[in-house]
């Protein structure tokens, strides 16, 4: 089932607007759906006699109708020859817009490209500030101060936060404590933190894989030549293993889907050269004793579980093949794998696009706030176009026009004349 | 509140990616919440001894956990001055990427508007189409029965669909009806079905609204000089309206959203100038006798009550006032505002996007497809992190050596050595 891949990651035109609304319907759990047949009001006699009277709308609401239960082709088909054409006409009309869109999508990767290079000095910079071999000037710590402090006061104004009192305090009792502080080099602990505030990543870290995160010194990201990227994430030296990178890979298919994006081909993650088998925090080693039956001598083995760990994220699932074959599989297990394929392209998505330019304000938790409220906005998104169905049949009062103009009208909430605003 | 109007419509970064996946995390219900503090096995006793006898790492925990209890400044705020102003420097670092960001968008605007003109000629063959100005070429007619026979093959295997002989059929019972077919011009009622496919937008047509419908005649978009979007709706004359095109105009604000993107600002409709009470679709009228007690005079009034319509599309919601005087608004109302200008930016970009790009598409049914198995697809996307836990805890046999390799490695699942792909 060659359309079995691309469901997984199909996604919306990644146009230049607003993204979320387009997004909600497509990612929401009611819409979309085949949509409820045209509402007839069963007060509305007239419009019915309308209908009846218009032979070619009945129609077009009966093949309407038959498409609702599962044979569109049958509309199409009961249309004149003469009609079927100008449809198949169109049809390959709209093959020359998904040349178009596949000509955009190439400018816009490159676009993108271009980008990401007058990104590079700024990223580059956050390393060294973290890593401490670089300090911000003056003006960048007033600067940032500043914005946090906006920010603050922004986001809760009945709390009243002297920050400025604060440190003076600071000051005068922690003269011991600041001394320590000259030691501290760089943001100890930075990416760490900022994973731990990325909730699905966070989640996937345990107090061992924890450990390990406090030597990750760099996230970068990096396009690769073909359509993809990759996820580089740097190490300082550490006993856990021996690389200073661990990479992960992912790559888009050559062909766009149906709305003119890429889609997820595959990903591929990296060996880990584990320093032993105490150091991988991907396996948990339970040792025991046995004593040889025979001989009475007793000997150590070790029992190897895989468990869960942020680190399996450079061993990431493998997409089914495309054969006919693979029809016969466990559909349970089917669904599982392309739950962690979703996971695992989705986990990329949010160290590619949240993470990495922004990684300071998951450092702080401020990012949070800004994912957090928009979430939140978005629940219950889907049935709002009913909200106003309650009013429909309403029954007014007959015998009291004391609400109504003298043409009969009612004083508000006439939409009939539209409103310019 | 400045961030209050934000709210509703900020949106993912568009960047040229699959776009489903970080979509599903910012609009899902259950993610992106407050994520919970770092796993800790019971069994992991070891882990627990290296992190207590780590003061670094288990501040940072413990830092972290003061964040999750809602008071995120306190962890920066107990950090050292020299820390805290790095992470200073780092924030107004961030404020260059911002700025680039905002160079990337107008940019990406250009390039939009630049492939929006590429796009125009395939819009007006099709509209002339549509239309019946013009016939589709013998070629464009073989290549489009060509593809949707191809899609049909794809969609259901199991069904054989004989387009070929239902044809010939038709060639020999049909007659009389080819014959009537001469007088068919163009695709009558293409746009009315094509929007009736459209989900959220076919919740909204009355039987009413599909009579005045099937006189549109074409939708188009086009971009405005300063950020935003008008989408201009195209009717040939009818007895309803004296229009010949109904516009709805979708501004975006000047500044991005925290992700990069553009916000909605708010949208503007139009005055439909109906022709009589009857004719306005958008309000139901009732006509009442009513005796005057005195003089015994008998007069017929209208009482006119708005009811839902798919013409309310022009009459869009108004945003609330960025004022902190609206406080006090109820907070039911203002739920239900967002709800419905939510609703209305989501319309926006499902006929802009979707709908304009594929009407053919959404005409026969088989965009439905596409984007509803997509829809099945993220159903209970964001449990599936947890999938895996369940084996955490796993017992295993103790004595049973069997299913382990000579190295008491278990002989499959093993992610310790990342697989390669």
């Amino acid at each position: 089932m060659s359309s079995k891949r691309g469901q997984i990651s199909q996604a919306p035109t990644p146009q230049n607007t607003p993204s979320s609304v387009s997004g909600s319907y497509l990612n929401s759990k009611t819409v979309p759906t085949i949509p409820s047949t045209i509402k007839e009001d069963d007060d509305d006699a007239a419009a019915k006699k309308m209908l009846l009277s218009n032979p070619a709308l009945m129609s077009l609401i009966e093949g309407k109708l038959n498409t609702l239960v599962g044979e569109p082709s049958n509309y199409i088909e009961s249309l004149p020859q003469q009609v079927k054409n100008r449809i198949y006409g169109l049809k390959s009309l709209q093959t020359k817009q998904f040349e178009l869109e596949a000509e955009f999508q190439i400018e816009l990767l490159e676009l993108e490209k271009k980008f990401h290079a007058k990104y590079q000095p700024i990223f580059e910079k956050r390393k060294k500030i973290i890593e401490g071999k670089q300090e911000p000037t003056e003006e960048e710590i007033e600067k940032g101060k500043e914005l946090m402090e906006d920010e603050e006061d922004e986001d809760d104004e009945e709390k009243i936060v002297e920050v400025g009192d604060d440190e003076e305090e600071d000051d005068e009792d922690g003269e011991k404590k600041k001394a320590e502080d000259k030691d501290v080099a760089g943001i100890p602990g930075f990416w760490l933190t900022a994973l731990e505030n990325l909730g699905p990543v966070a989640d996937l870290i345990s107090a061992r894989d924890a450990e390990v995160l406090t030597h990750l010194t760099n996230i970068k990201m990096e396009y690769l030549d073909t359509p993809g990227f990759k996820l580089i994430f740097e190490f300082e030296e550490n006993k856990f293993f021996s690389q200073k990178q661990l990479v992960k890979t992912y790559y888009y298919q050559k062909e766009l889907g149906y709305s003119g994006d890429f889609i997820y081909d595959h990903a591929e993650g990296c060996d880990i050269k584990w320093s032993s088998n105490d150091d991988n925090v991907t396996i948990q080693v339970e040792k025991r004793k046995q004593r040889n039956k025979h001989t009475k001598q007793v000997r150590t083995i070790e029992k190897l579980t895989p468990i869960d760990s942020f680190f399996n994220f450079f061993a990431p699932p493998v997409p089914p093949k495309d054969d006919d074959e693979e029809e016969e599989e466990d559909e349970e297990e089917e669904d599982d794998l392309e739950q962690r394929l979703q996971l695992d392209y989705e986990l990329g998505e949010l160290i590619k696009d949240k993470l990495i330019t922004r990684a300071v304000d998951w450092f702080t938790g401020d990012a949070l706030q800004y994912e957090f409220e928009q979430g939140e906005e978005e629940l219950d998104l889907d049935d709002d176009s009913d909200d106003e169905d309650d009013e429909d049949d309403d029954d007014y009062d007959d015998g009291d026009d004391d609400d109504e103009g003298a043409d009969g009208a009612p004083k508000k909430e006439l939409p009939a004349e539209c409103k310019q605003q």
